[in-house]
């Protein structure tokens, strides 16, 4: 159960978002301009940043449900989002990519282990500045959306169809947009807070 | 030197926000939102929240900013903000803050690492949950806009007075409403980057 006292059938951000709509405005913005507006790095490769952080973070609910709109984006490839999690540097992504979410490991340590070596290897790898600020602004960002999301223990479904479903919407919708309704999920059993 | 090609004469975060508009705009409203809105926790007490976790993060230009505005709120107890920042246990402030900023710690460590235990003891210093919310989010936003700051490797004044000086402006007109402009700072050599 929660901390403080959200409505009922919203999981992860999203109860949170209901409960304070003054911040959700602004949170919701922030990841619409981060992960889904237009860029130079495909809806695919940001939410991949935005998954591994949420990985190493070990935010059960961030990761499932970025990975799950990541794999909308590449096609339904659940396995290379699993990949980027477990090993980036083995998985079958751009070498600029790799580059990115080397930079975005060091964000999630702390800002300070960013160095200029991170940063010229972005650029041989093709990275422009505003990737490379739009990469470390992600991996920023997801250390606070984590935080919010566990450090008040809310509702964690342990449903990979939910995620599925979801993430195709929030993929289409994107993060503005979005309608947010309590979740009907049936088999309780499965989707009880996550540990 | 920033990363990356920053417009000059803007510290900190400042720089990054006019460099790119798109997401300085969810970054301002959300910090307006968190610290300078309505609230039953006084800016200065939250302004307090926002200094401790930079400090944690060992972010400068964060700790000395928010320091500086939460002086301003505090009738310019700058002695203050610094025994908070050094060991608010036994800092001159509300037993509810002092529970409010143990959360935070947590926060700042990972949001898994809040307890029961922790907020618990908030509610019986009085804490709400809407209190005990923002006070999470507050500690979340910090752990993104500390790591934004410095793992671009923005250029962060070495001047005690500009803090001052620029802490009594946004501590008056908040964050939505500020005028970003170049600073001139003669004194270069006390102005260096941070390291």
């Amino acid at each position: 159960m929660a901390y403080i006292d959200l409505p009922s059938g919203f999981p992860g951000i999203s109860g949170l978002m209901v409960y304070r709509p003054e911040t959700a405005k602004p949170l919701n913005e922030l990841a619409q301009a981060l992960l889904a507006a237009p860029s130079t790095l495909t809806p695919g490769e940001r939410e991949l940043i935005a998954t591994y952080v949420s990985a190493q973070n070990d935010c059960y609910y961030c990761q499932n449900i970025h990975g799950a709109i990541a794999a909308h984006h590449l096609r339904g490839n659940e396995q290379l989002v699993l990949n980027v999690k477990q090993n980036y540097q083995g998985a079958e992504i751009s070498d600029k990519l790799k580059a990115l979410l080397a930079i975005a490991g060091k964000v999630w340590r702390g800002g300070k282990h960013v160095t200029t070596q991170d940063i010229e290897r972005a650029r041989q790898q093709g990275a422009t500045d505003l990737e490379i600020h739009d990469a470390v602004l992600i991996a920023a960002a997801f250390c606070m959306y984590n935080r919010y999301v566990d450090g008040l223990a809310t509702w964690q479904p342990q449903n990979a169809d939910f995620y599925r479903s979801r993430g195709a919407i929030v993929g289409e919708m994107g993060y503005v947009n979005l309608k947010r309704e309590p979740v009907d999920i049936e088999d309780t059993a499965a989707s009880k807070a996550a540990g």
